[in-house]
């Protein structure tokens, strides 16, 4: 009964560690070690190889080390009848409604033309945006939305969420479905997506929904490259439709070199670390959901296989 | 009994506009133009030509049109017996607020590293720091600190301050005088500067504060360049001591672009634009002040000139 650890990037030691360091009786394998693969019951994946998960014959759950799991569904090889498992703290929503703050009030005091500009050794004071000239609109109101919708009317923001089924919330203008979607964006004139990633929600940041906002409305992009048509970004910039775009996420990361994202103006960048999942805060999580793996318990944080996340 | 408006940058007929917009029974003049010197019982000033107050014989009372008035000070030829009036106003303070917030949360998540490497286009995301690690220390609890601190406080952040005389908040830990500033620092991460400039805050945050800081403090200077021993600065971010500095304010402004602030990797700049005194909400001040100088009613906001602020 073995945990393995699958993903391509260069922190499989620290997770290893991590887990080790928490519940010592348990093995933990790397991928790239030798391992016996069918003592495995638990594989703790991010971004794994395609096709990797199909060689463990006794595989019982697929835990993801983050809050998604898109790129689980996206490998076919990957078993469909076991349990999916994804991370839901409360350090991943507030990391995130943190770094979504920082690039609301970024846009509003316009630190990114000021960067700009001083290294161009120009002095060029710009008109400021305020809270109050603000709706903030979220699409997605779900574990990392609502953090984030909480937080802003705190800071003093008018907030109001679009989510797939009908939620209420205090201080916050909730729509739901389709049916409520032109009429949430007719008023938002900063656009936050915290929606995950699905068949449904793939390509939604495109020309269409791009004209029902306001013009001169602004972008926050942070789920997934996989939400936002990048022509149509571009196109609604250019046409100034939209005023700008602060992106974390992207089609392929890192971004290739001859993007054109890269050098654009209206464009804000940051390399996918608005929320990076810390072993203090999920390996906990990890132990507990093999312990009830173990014990045949119910599992914490289910993903629903039909629904996508 | 008129109004003459003093000031050498761009923006004299703006606030003439608006003054007689506001007051169209009261004779408004440019300092610029053919006026009756004998007539004007008011001068709105802002960084007027030094000596050119002294040009007004009947002059009853000097109205600074922003929150400071340290440039009146420095005027050594401006009539010292006349009462001072500086701009006390909610949106300067809630303006000065969000620039502040926008500049804390620029640095807790590296979004002026990450505009830069946009431009070279290099995708490298850094740890980024939470609000939770942090206490804001806010020097100056006057109508600017005081909003920022109750702000920070509803964002989250642990906040204290530090005031010349005693003060109270509820929320916000209070220090007071010399014999605080030592504990105040101590434990202060980021360290904001509102205080206003006079002859015992010139120059305060130099060396020997600094090294009262813990070790990758931040520092934050948005009230006056006066306020900064420039070289100070740039040793204790060579030596490492300050992590980094936000700059809107300097001694000379624009800062002279063989200024080595410009080019410091560790400095972020903005060009004195925190805070700008919009006639909005400034001019109803200058017209009630105006009715009270003509009915010999005591003025709002005035300055005590023995403490210059």
């Amino acid at each position: 009964m073995s945990i393995v650890i699958l993903r391509q990037d260069d922190k499989i030691d620290l997770w290893k560690h991590a887990l080790r360091s928490a519940a010592p009786d348990i093995p933990v394998y790397s991928g790239d070690e030798d391992h016996p693969k069918d003592r495995i019951d638990m594989a703790l994946v991010w971004k794994h190889r395609p096709g990797s998960l199909s060689e463990y014959p006794n595989l019982k759950c697929i835990a993801s080390s983050g809050a998604g799991v898109d790129f689980i569904f996206e490998d076919a090889s990957a078993p469909t009848h076991l349990p999916i498992t994804r991370v839901v703290n409360p350090m991943l929503a507030s990391d995130m409604s943190e770094h979504v703050i920082a690039l609301i009030f970024a846009y509003l005091k316009n630190l990114n033309h000021y960067k700009i500009d001083q290294q161009h050794k120009i002095w060029k004071p710009l008109n400021y945006k305020r809270i109050k000239d603000f709706t903030v609109g979220i699409l997605g109101l779900g574990a990392l939305g609502a953090v984030l919708a909480n937080d802003l009317v705190r800071v003093g923001f008018k907030v109001q969420g679009w989510s797939r089924s009908k939620k209420t919330m205090k201080n916050i203008k909730t729509f739901f479905g389709n049916e409520d979607l032109a009429d949430f964006l007719a008023t938002t004139g900063i656009l936050v997506c915290l929606l995950p990633l699905t068949q449904a929600t793939a390509g939604i940041l495109n020309s269409e929904l791009f004209q029902k906002l306001p013009k001169g409305a602004y972008l926050i992009n942070v789920a997934r490259g996989g939400h936002l048509v990048n022509r149509d970004l571009l196109e609604a910039l250019k046409n100034e439709h939209l005023s700008g775009a602060a992106l974390d996420v992207f089609h392929e990361e890192p971004l290739p070199v001859a993007h054109p994202f890269w050098e654009h103006p209206k464009i804000h960048m940051s390399p996918h670390c608005a929320s990076v999942s810390d072993t203090d805060s999920v390996v906990p999580q990890i132990v507990e959901n093999h312990q009830r793996l173990l014990a045949g318990k119910p599992l914490n944080n289910l993903v629903h296989i039909e629904r996508g996340y």
